[in-house]
This record gives structure tokens, C-alpha cells and sequence, in this order.
């Protein structure tokens, strides 16, 4: 099973504070460059993989999808998304990616904002996924950059001569990273871009569109801390077709 | 036009020295997984970008290519090239990858290896093998990956506490890279991995693979400073599918 970091008080309560979890979409400045990736959602069939808060389900309602199925591990986020949603067409699901079954054929769009960097069997999901998925269905994902992610002891670091580095070794061994991200020990799984998009292609999907993201000029000018994002990504974006 | 630094006397003194330029493919350690990307190439009419010495040409005549041209701006690395090579099929040009014209629908495979990062207008170059392979033709190249490239500063750096690491800065910010690596000023061109993936996607390829290279356990035992590149990847390798 996968670790229930959500559900524990330290974690729970720093990520609550984050402006995503406060401002929902708005307050994720990938948000724009995610929704670029979507297919018009009027009438589809929606499956959010790690729905949180649900704020990407209750959008997806505004945008006129016919059912959306939002799924977590974390009984906080759960209850928290239930309380804020009052809409007929949407479902959530207490589950582990690591081994949720989901119907065949069953969804046209399937979504995960920053999950799958938590799961271990990758490919059993994506195999997963692509099975529940109708032909010609999407799924669109973000997950923390393997650059950012590789590191055993991520962080910025200055050069002697001036100027800041993001450092990256172990970048070909996969596996377990272990940070202090709100809270101790949190644990994630460190795979390179082509092992990712080397699962989608196995699993039988074809690659759209794969996004290192970075912000724009004015996202910037409006938020400079946002600035570190041209050093070095943070996160990485793919939409990928049945 | 690109510059013709393997025209320069430092530079192509010092690239004749290296192993890959000794030994040929054998001396590639990338080659094995390069290879591995390849069609059979029995009766393809082959085209190789920047083919240099010509190992690769030769190598693809004794796999039993119908015909290959191979394709370069260097005229020493032609003239040994052609020196080095008698065979009725193979074909070389002098040629520079940023404005090459290509016969339309005249290939099955386009094969470049450590060149296409001297391209500064990779979507053009794209678009025209694109349109110069037939139908289901193969696109298989290794470039410098953007990791290794990215930094204004590229070398190991050595943390306070111990350990290694290699610096990325500036990732986001494509462009000219200028480096000193066997004479000063070598000009390469920046670009994302998601750059180059959507460049190729743009074009009408479907991707089939994407490597980011490291050795095999055999390959560090036999020589151990290919350790190196577990760390972060030094070299890209792509197959794509028209």
C-alpha cells in the first residue's frame, strides 16, 4: 500500500496552507498549462487519479462533464472534497493507485495532478488506466520532474563563484526518495522522463505532448519566487491518447 | 549555417583522438542502445545526419542497406569518410543540417548520431526528414541530453559534505551553449527534452522510445568512469515512427 502521507496531522495541515489548497486551481501555477492539455470535458466521462480537495472534479462539472469519479487514498481530502461538492454527476472513492481496479472502457479523460510520483508500480497503473480508458480516450497528468525529484539530497545550492544550481545525481537509479516536505519522511518514487513516457508507449498510448514546465513572463513579473522554475523544472506534464 | 567546428585543426585533431573516432562504434558506449532502436535494415534506404567518420554508414552496408547516404559539413570528416569506404552503395554529401533539402519519400530510416544539438532549427531539420521518409520510415537519433547541457557552467561539482553532483541552471532558457570541450567556443544548442519530443510530435511523428542513457553494470565494471553517467544523463536517444 501505498503511504497515507495525506492523512497525517503534519503533512495534512502544511498542505492545507499551500495556496493550491486554499486558492484551489487558480492558487497552481501550472494549472493554465494542464488545462491546455485537456480535451473539451462537455459530456465526457472524467476520472481523476488523486482528486484531493476536488477541486479539478467540481471544475470539471462547471465544464459540463457528464460524470466525474474523483479517487483518493486520504480520507482528510475525501471528506473535505465531499463536503464541498453538491453535484449529482460526481462520485468519490477511498483508493490506493497502487491497486485500484477501475471498470473497462468506462471513462474518456483520465487526470492526475501531481500523484504518480507517489506510485510504485507505475506501469501496473498506466496498464490500468489505458484499460479503463474508451478508444481515443486522454489521459493527462503531472507529476514532480525526475530533475527536480533525483537528488538525493535535493535542494538549491550556491556556487562558490556566485550564482544558484539545482544539483542532480542518481538520475539513473529509480527508486525511493525520502525528503522532508511539509513533513518527515516523505517518501516518493524517482523515475526518469523516458521510463515514464516508456510506460505510456508500452501500455499501448500515444505521446501528445510533454511539458518540463516553466511560467510565463507575467506569471513572473506577478510571483518572482516563481523565477527558480526557469532553472530547473519542478514539474513535468504529459498528455498521452488511446 | 551551423558552425563547422570539426573544420577547425584543435577541435578535429582532438575529436580524431577519442575513442568513438578510434574504434568506431565499438569505442560508442551508447551504441548498444542505440542500436537497439534500429529497424532490420535489409534493403532500407538508409540516411544518416552528421555521419562523420562514416562507422555508421559502413555498419548499416554490412546489415545489408540497400543504399545510404550519409550526410556531413565536415570535409575532413569526409574525406576519411570516403577514403575509408568502397562500396557502391553508399553515397556521401557535403551538406549543413540547418537548410538541407531532402528528395521527398526517398528513405525508410534517418539515423543521427550526437549531431542534431549543433541544430539550431531543429523543427525545420524535423520537418524535412519527416517528409524524406516513406510511409512508417524511422527516425532513430542520440543527441546530448539537455541535463548535461542546460547549465551556463556544465561540469561536477563537489558538495561541502562530499558527493558529487552535476549543476542545472537555466534549463528553461533555450538556446546557444558555448563550451570549451576539445577547443574553445564549441557552439551547441540548448533545448528541452520536451522540445524536442513536441518537435517531433509536430512534425507527424508517433514517438516510440525515448533513452536516457546509462551503462550497464558489465559496461561500469569494464570501464569504471561510465559511473559518471548514472548520475545524470550525458547523451538522449529518440526513435520515432512517420
Amino acid at each position: 500500500m501505498a503511504q497515507n502521507i495525506y492523512d497525517r496531522p503534519d503533512f495534512f495541515e502544511g498542505y492545507s496552507r499551500l495556496d493550491r489548497s486554499v486558492r484551489g486551481l487558480d492558487g497552481a501555477p501550472e494549472w493554465p498549462a494542464l488545462r491546455a492539455l485537456l480535451p473539451d470535458l462537455r459530456g465526457k466521462r472524467v476520472l481523476d487519479l488523486g482528486c484531493g480537495f476536488g477541486w479539478f472534479v467540481r471544475w470539471a462539472a462547471g465544464q459540463g462533464a457528464a460524470s466525474i469519479l474523483g479517487v483518493d487514498l486520504s480520507e482528510n481530502m475525501l471528506a473535505r472534497a465531499k463536503a464541498e461538492t453538491a453535484d449529482p454527476r460526481v462520485r468519490y472513492l477511498r483508493g490506493d493507485l497502487e491497486s485500484l481496479e477501475l471498470p473497462r472502457e468506462s471513462f474518456d479523460v483520465a487526470v492526475s495532478s501531481l500523484a504518480l510520483h507517489y506510485v510504485e508500480d507505475f506501469a501496473g497503473l498506466v496498464g490500468r488506466v489505458f484499460r479503463s480508458l474508451a478508444q481515443d480516450g486522454d489521459f493527462v497528468f503531472s507529476i514532480e520532474h525526475p530533475i527536480y525529484m533525483a537528488s538525493t539530497r535535493p535542494g538549491w545550492l550556491t556556487r562558490e563563484e556566485g550564482g544558484r544550481i539545482w544539483p542532480v545525481d542518481h538520475y539513473a537509479i529509480e527508486g525511493e526518495r525520502i525528503t522532508d516536505w511539509l513533513a518527515e519522511r516523505v517518501r516518493k518514487q524517482h523515475r526518469t522522463l523516458a521510463t515514464t513516457l516508456n510506460g505510456l508507449i508500452d501500455a499501448g498510448f500515444a505521446i501528445r505532448r510533454v511539458v518540463e514546465w516553466s511560467p510565463s513572463p507575467e506569471q513572473v513579473a506577478s510571483q518572482p519566487a516563481l523565477a527558480d522554475e526557469m532553472e530547473r523544472p519542478m514539474m513535468a506534464l504529459v498528455a498521452a491518447r488511446k
